[in-house]
């Protein structure tokens, strides 16, 4: 039997009317729909297609714990490759959804590496939380020949002092528990007032203020829904 | 009389079926379209919505020379400022078409500048070439902790070979002329053999190939519609 074909498919920054017409179509056509979820709670892009009137499908959920080191969501991304190989060698077509982007930051990429040797896959590319959080807050990400750096909150202080230097625009993501230290770092460096913070963007609990103004109780928000640009 | 609202609408990197729902829906019920267009030559903009039914619409272009230095775009940028405020104060929303996202290296930041302080406006965000290029060429753009870099490639050697340092994953717009330098120095760097290069994502003409095997032939191509990611 002719194996299925596995689609990567970036859903948006969270909004459901930013899918794209591609992602919406192929996903109203899906039998079966993947994505992954942080362990213990929703898919954060299941959710995205809450109000979406969907064709009957099956559905793949792939819990990953949330917890530092490479690991134990290797071994998530390992059961999953085997998952999918079940449902798409017996002819099915399978449809991951993808937060944001699907190569951008995205469990995609892993699924990708252990499958492209073996099955068709498509991606379907999608709008990041960053152009979101631009476009709520009013700012400008980069213009003319400035270089724009995306640079991740976990990275240690000295990484990231080095990365500022460099840049004249960049957005840093996966703020998490980082916020406040990364907070303190950008007012060292005299950027807080003119760096904008975003929480839950595309979300009803969606926040922006300037990184100075940001009151101390909105800190402790779930990693990965909220960014700093500067 | 009340003004229009001025709407910055994200239409995505060439794909007229990665538009989004909500540029989509906005874009159908426009009486009023805007864009920029290169001087002489078509909008790149407005061919993405080369196939969507339209309301009877009124539509203005603003033609951009392609010149190097400012003065000559700044005054474009101004005089489409006072034909849309005419529009706008005789109570017309007006949709301004961007091609990928109005932020990111956008024409739309210039309106936005002039025009924030007196019109409503509101931004639909738009996905963007470097991830429309990397779902062509199946290269993933970055994961985990790493940094992420997007780099003009009209900047010089020495201040490209410094980003190149620091950064563990970039993308290199705005190849235009530059495309054969850029191929030189990461030949030199020897990142020739994992970098890909992309041309006219999207379109008819899309081409993609590790950037050490690009056959000279493609090098003429127009600017801003290829891209390289490493």
């Amino acid at each position: 039997m002719q194996p299925g074909k596995i689609y990567g498919i970036g859903v948006g920054p969270g909004d459901p009317e930013l899918i794209t017409l591609k992602a919406n179509r192929l996903i109203k056509s899906a039998t079966h729909l993947a994505y992954f979820a942080p362990k213990g709670a929703a898919s954060y892009a299941r959710n995205i297609l809450r109000n979406m009137k969907l064709h009957a499908v099956e559905e793949l959920a792939f819990e990953v714990p949330m917890v530092s080191g490479r690991a134990p969501a290797q071994i998530i991304y390992d059961q999953a490759t085997a998952r999918l190989r079940t449902v798409l060698d017996r002819g099915n077509d399978v449809m991951l959804l993808c937060e944001g982007d699907p190569l951008t930051y995205g469990s995609f990429i892993y699924i990708l590496s252990r499958m492209r040797a073996f099955y068709e896959i498509e991606i379907i590319p999608g709008g990041g939380a960053i152009q979101a959080c631009a476009a709520i807050s009013g700012f400008a990400l980069a213009s003319r020949n400035e270089q724009f750096l995306i640079l991740p909150a976990p990275l240690d202080n000295a990484t990231i002092e080095s990365a500022l230097a460099g840049v004249q625009s960049l957005a840093i993501i996966k703020l998490g528990k980082h916020l406040e230290r990364i907070r303190v770092l950008l007012t060292q460096k005299g950027l807080a007032d003119q760096t904008y913070y975003i929480a839950h963007a595309g979300l009803d609990t969606e926040y922006h203020c300037l990184l100075n103004a940001a009151p101390m109780n909105i800190i402790a928000q779930p990693a990965s829904q909220h960014e700093i640009i500067s």
